[in-house]
């Protein structure tokens, strides 16, 4: 059976998760709390770094990304990637625009300030970097609109891989009551579209103790 | 003709020279210095960053990463990815951790204050992120070095990405005196190898006018 080393409210670690559901694999998960540095992990992934996915050939699998390429590669599930060199280029092109300029700009600023810090006992919030986030949020939010105006799915007309990276986010995102729908119509609708899709289900069941769930957070008709 | 956005320095664009270069390809290399954030240069990449290559059918392709695969996707040249999935696998988490981590934790702390920052108007480099850099440098060497005594190049017997991209951080750091190469003797044996191919030249003839290169940057048996 695949293992996945996982952290709740991880967006990273949603998408792996979403990614193996959405193939149709079964798995394990494992929750790591990365910021204890364990041995163990740190000699199954040197980088420190989650997720981390471990198939059933003992082949290790660092990120999101690379699991979904793997899989592709090796002819598990659904194709997530898109089917010709064009696509392929779209979906990498907001995967990369997901993973550096969004998880630095919002991710950082919010879901590590409001989530992590505490628990890695570096106390409260800044909230300087909360301003921050929350204004590059919208700027990012405006320009998935924008794309989602003419798109039904984010690279184009098929479900892939940027899908799921930016749901996985938003989630995150949506649970922490960071996210203003109504301003955001197209990626409203689009969201609600993903949130029903059965690889979800299991994300919008997790629960932090210390900071409960925006009202809608489990509502697939918000 | 291609065409390359890029900035002398910027090892992300480095890297994409240098696949240029490996792939047979001929290409106009444009300065672009992303912090003016010309209009222009915003309608093609919206996320402002470096490196974007037009390609001679007017495609954009975003980043070194997605240019080595939308070439090898579409046959284009020398394969960089290696041709088997486990190949490919090693070759993307090494291109992962040099494009996070690595980038995070050495690049942004010592390239950004030393050569940017002067050049964005922010001031002189702080000498907390130069300290923070260069202890980070040293482990991340360690690292590679460790890798190398086992392997001719960064990912296994084949020339790949991983050695692109490692290798153009490396020139950069190497350019600002930054690399102790006598600690690392399987790394220095491996980018000597490396700075000798055709695809390094351009590369070695870059200069800054504010900051001489070190002594040995040019010299192809240092």
């Amino acid at each position: 059976m695949y293992k996945l080393f996982y952290m709740p409210m991880c967006a990273a670690s949603r998408a792996a998760k979403i990614i193996l559901y959405e193939k149709k694999i079964v798995f394990d998960s494992i929750n790591e709390p990365i910021w204890q540095r364990r041995i163990d992990f740190l000699k199954i992934n040197p980088e420190g770094d989650l997720p981390v996915i471990i198939d059933d050939q003992n082949i290790k699998i660092v990120g999101y990304f690379s699991l979904a390429y793997y899989l592709d590669e090796t002819n598990v599930g659904l194709n997530l990637i898109g089917d010709n060199a064009l696509d392929r280029l779209e979906v990498r092109r907001l995967c990369r625009w997901l993973s550096n300029k969004f998880y630095k700009e919002v991710m950082d600023n919010i879901v590590e300030e409001r989530v992590f810090k505490s628990l890695k006992g570096l106390g409260n919030p800044s909230s300087e970097c909360l301003k921050a986030g929350r204004v590059n949020l919208k700027n990012h939010e405006n320009y998935f609109e924008w794309l989602l105006k003419d798109r039904t799915f984010l690279a184009g007309e098929f479900f892939s891989l940027a899908d799921i990276v930016y749901s996985a986010y938003m989630s995150t995102l949506d649970y922490l009551s960071e996210v203003s729908w109504e301003r955001i119509g197209y990626t409203k609708k689009w969201y609600a579209k993903i949130k029903s899709r059965p690889s979800f289900k299991d994300i919008l069941k997790e629960k932090l103790f210390t900071i409960p769930a925006s009202k809608h957070y489990q509502d697939l008709d918000f």
